[in-house]
């Protein structure tokens, strides 16, 4: 079992990921800028599901006792919520969950981002962590509501072979979710500008739909 | 059941849909730059398919005779192909199955299209048309060999609610195909490029992946 930390982990997507891989078994720490909010979040989980292994702490403290570290804040926030950890994140294994989005009269929108994606700027502004990008297209709602059973396949993006498949085991320990690794992290672009497009389909099917690959046999990676 | 024209209808995403819809009972002309070459074509799939409708001629021909038009040629044909049919195609429904893809060293990646898409440009190259997006995830290997059963979903993009339903139905007339609306054209882009990351999947798992959403009930669309 891992200790995972959680970056954004008041959010949706970040309580909900937490919530789900402690009910793995998992040791989740989830994080905030202020650490009375990262415990409160946290507080409310162990509340609601008596037992949870989990914690909440400023993103720094979370982050030293990591064995890896989830990135689940709003695109707009990436910048400031990662920088001042590069240090603290050289050689750690650091999955990026992030979708840069955004939303106007004409529905959801990816932003462009000059990197190519949020996975690959945040590599950029932490240089030497282990970058993995996953769990984009999970639903934060269908996560935070452990009564709900999940359904899809998580894509795992990255460069370094090992940090993929200990995000991938990750993924896996999540009931029902399957992980399946998509490629290089130059190709996350795509995996995150597809959330656009769940969200609209969300919009017209009033769904939370996810995505399943066919045609892919091993039953995760 | 349609008049289908495929432009590309010589390469193997062209021919497969081409035939894949000829079986399924529309009237399928295939395009090429050559007519001599369109007709070979539909002659091998009539002499391997008995009784099948589809035929081949010369862009202009398959254009001219065709309810709806299919977009198949490769992206760095897209330009030639399609800017002189301008005119014969204003106010016609136009399906642009085009991924904008290159391959280097390190695999399949997309390629930076200016209009955001493929379909996006190609809109802005047929301006009066009435522009859609769809069949980017289908594999033409499996389309090509009718005793292989297709698997997964079609997404639908574009801006005009009854092209895209005429797609949809089109797509849905394919046995095990579904059509799931996807949301504008200007999300036309992150559906295009997925097609590298199910390249990479490929490559990885030696298969041919398709996508499927989980959680849309709707059978088609």
């Amino acid at each position: 079992m891992a200790a995972v930390g959680v970056l954004g982990g008041t959010g949706p997507l970040g309580r909900g990921l937490g919530l789900r891989l402690a009910l793995a078994g998992h040791d989740v720490s989830l994080g905030s800028r202020s650490a009375e909010r990262g415990e409160q979040a946290a507080a409310e989980l162990r509340e609601a599901h008596e037992g949870l292994a989990i914690s909440g702490a400023g993103n720094d403290e979370v982050v030293a006792s990591a064995d890896l570290v989830l990135v689940c804040v709003p695109y707009d926030g990436l910048d400031d919520t990662v920088t001042p950890l590069a240090e603290a994140l050289a050689g750690r294994i650091v999955c990026s969950c992030v979708n840069a989005l955004a939303f106007d009269d004409g529905g959801p929108v990816p932003v462009a981002v000059p990197e190519g994606s949020a996975a690959q700027r945040c590599q950029r502004l932490l240089p030497q962590a282990r970058m993995v990008a996953a769990f984009h297209h999970v639903s934060a709602v269908t996560l935070c509501d452990a009564s709900q059973t999940l359904d899809g396949d998580v894509l795992v993006l990255g460069d370094d072979e090992e940090a993929c498949g200990r995000v991938a085991e990750l993924a896996a320990d999540i009931p029902r979710l399957r992980a399946v690794r998509g490629g290089p992290l130059r190709l996350s672009g795509p995996v995150e500008e597809l959330t656009a497009v769940l969200i609209a389909i969300n919009q017209r099917y009033r769904t939370h739909a996810g995505v399943t690959l066919t045609g892919v046999a091993e039953p995760s990676a």
